[in-house]
């Protein structure tokens, strides 16, 4: 009897959907790569070995024990049939639909040189985040056994590419790492001798920010001691440096946060994209000529009032995922457009630091810190996760220690 | 001024005895292939998705952030020069020592069979033990996928080989995984089609404890539903299974318990050793001919009153390293010989259940197992890590959730 929807992605858009169908005769399938749903605003805290992968991350099944008409499989989307609505995954199988949301996210765009990628590690996944916390951990082991202090230089130096809150959040992560809360651990290297890079294209960092934020999170940085190079388009990434704005910045520590693109399962439904690939979306967030398949979250692009496209953050697909439930649930063909409620932004800069723009009003400092914390551990999905961050945090406040400092490599 | 003791392997035998020489002028540098210290008693509840890896592994160098004069290097020993009292790391630096306390641990051994290993993982690292997870948690979704029962079997199927504490331990949370805490989370798979087996070449279980401990233990993993073949060494072992006792039981879940030998790097002392390549030591853990030399933990073979080896157990090792931290404080040529004060042995099986030997007082079911996790906590490094894992068998307990069942690969 229940109708079959599919959701593709098991984010903040399609669980938020999906929570959306509970107590419904909707039979819903999740279907997503990993079997976690990532609390990815977090993602750079285990990069800097700040919290554990199991802190912010929830088996997607686990989040749906309870709610019955959930099923959830492991597995990859390879074509989307709009016809038959039906899609087809990897290993072969295919699962027909009444309605399908696709809300796969987005990846890290290397503007065409792909090689980069190698040398430069995005952070998306939980993967992203423990190979970069296991490059940071192993540059100071290394740097740990180097006597001559120019030859140890290079592994001590960090370049973050991005001024966007991803990058200002890494880097100033990283800053925390090398100039204070580790360093007593070590015997050879010192805090002074750490360098690190925030390099930005444009002219500015926290674009997106309404004035004063991002001069307040420049400033924020520097007193960190991070250089950041605007207007600093990087030239060449290679696997032992970085060629920008004239200077070669010999490191293998190199963090890519500098564009992204959406998952390329978009282009399989034949429909106009954008430059990011995002999907083209109509008011209800359907595609052309398809008023049952859905496109949601960093994958879709949506236009505010203003004519200009919403940015990927979590508070726009959490809103989009429910406005897609209750679209469903409602079944009318009568459908109100969706609408996004900006209810503020923030970005958080180093251990007590952050800024935030709450409805017009703007935060920085202390103040602005405690809030991303409150908010952030609010969104958290699963009481568990909740309590487990804000002991994380707790402990790391009061002590200084980062919490989850292991190199485990799987031989 | 201070005499340089090198110290090989962050296990309980060297860290305890770099402990012991805080307050003196020694200057210890502790040498490890990983950067952490593993509490290994706790690694197949990481295995089995009930902690993270940071509950239960700490950075050396943390350890020792307070006592400065030990020294903490990443690397892994190659040779020891006996006569110029100097060990080699195998990125070509090396190491003078006035002492060396050799406490590499021990490994996996397949009898000769090496090319079981890739099917069968044993348990001694963080990395074996996400191997673990990851392949027990890939099994539930594939099998999930599956409609055919019959060919959905194999995947539920588990085989642990060896029935000493670790395989007990092993075989007894999977059977809680498989057949309670998680199985409300799948749609298809129902607990009745898992079968788990513990298998032991041997005539019973447990060995090593007294009377009546391994018939309660052997009792106990049949009431959870684990198939214990007794008397059935293993014939072969292939990707898709093992043969043993007359039948092949198909499967890709396989867990190797049944065997383990010393690091390889006693063999380039050259002196006696075991049949598990354990070093003969002198009564006061010195190798032959050098008294400035140790071998402690699983990698010595120390023998108790009765002329048997000692067991490779944490508490052997924690005694012997404090034994030796301070037969170097002391600095004298008259040295009392080691004796291990035996406090008694547990092994937990399942949920709330365990069985106990201590000091002769006997105690299995509940009681046990509360006392093992009061022990366990309380032996483990760091109150930060106590907290957390208190806190997470609490909800664990109450809430038969397992905490950590993250599928996160590094592609």
């Amino acid at each position: 009897m229940g109708k079959n929807v599919v959701i593709v992605g098991g984010g903040f858009a399609g669980i938020s959907a999906a929570k959306k169908l509970a107590n419904t005769s909707y039979k819903i399938t999740i279907v997503d790569k990993t079997n976690h749903h990532l609390f990815q605003p977090l993602l750079y805290q285990v990069a800097t070995a700040a919290l554990s992968p199991g802190d912010i991350a929830m088996p997607i099944r686990a989040i749906f024990s309870k709610q019955k008409n959930v099923q959830v499989i492991l597995g990859e989307v390879t074509r989307v049939d709009k016809d038959q609505n039906r899609i087809y995954l990897r290993n072969g199988s295919s699962l027909p639909f009444h309605y399908l949301i696709l809300a796969p996210g987005a990846q890290y765009n290397y503007f065409g040189n792909e090689k980069w990628k190698e040398h430069a590690p995005g952070l998306k996944s939980l993967s992203d985040a423990l190979e970069i916390r296991e490059r940071i951990l192993l540059s100071l082991e290394k740097a740990e056994q180097i006597i001559d202090a120019e030859k140890r230089k290079p592994f001590l130096t960090y370049v973050v590419i991005g001024g966007g809150p991803t990058g200002v959040e890494m880097a100033g992560s990283i800053a925390e790492i090398a100039k204070r809360s580790m360093m007593r651990d070590f015997r050879n290297i010192r805090p002074e001798e750490t360098t690190i890079y925030l390099i930005e294209a444009a002219e500015g960092i926290l674009n997106g920010f309404d004035k004063p934020l991002p001069e307040k999170g420049l400033q924020t940085l520097k007193d960190m001691g991070v250089e950041v190079l605007l207007n600093s388009p990087v030239e060449e990434i290679r696997e032992d440096g970085v060629q920008v704005d004239g200077q070669f910045i010999e490191t293998p520590n190199i963090i890519w946060g500098a564009g992204v693109k959406a998952s390329p399962i978009i282009q399989e439904l034949g429909i106009e994209t954008d430059r990011m690939g995002r999907a083209m979306v109509e008011g209800d967030l359907s595609i052309s000529g398809s008023p049952n398949i859905f496109v949601a979250g960093d994958a879709a692009h949506v236009k505010d009032e203003r004519g200009n496209p919403l940015p990927g953050l979590a508070p726009v697909a959490l809103q989009q995922g429910k406005y897609l439930g209750n679209i469903i649930k409602q079944s009318s063909s009568n459908r109100k457009p969706f609408h996004y409620v900006d209810k503020g932004t923030m970005a958080t800069i180093g251990r007590a630091k952050a800024v935030a723009d709450i409805r017009g009003f703007k935060f920085s400092g202390f103040f602005a810190w405690l809030l991303w914390g409150l908010i952030h551990i609010f969104f958290l999905i699963g009481f568990r996760n909740r309590f487990r961050v804000f002991a994380e945090w707790t402990w790391h406040y009061i002590t200084f220690k980062r919490g989850v400092r292991l190199i485990a490599k799987k031989e």
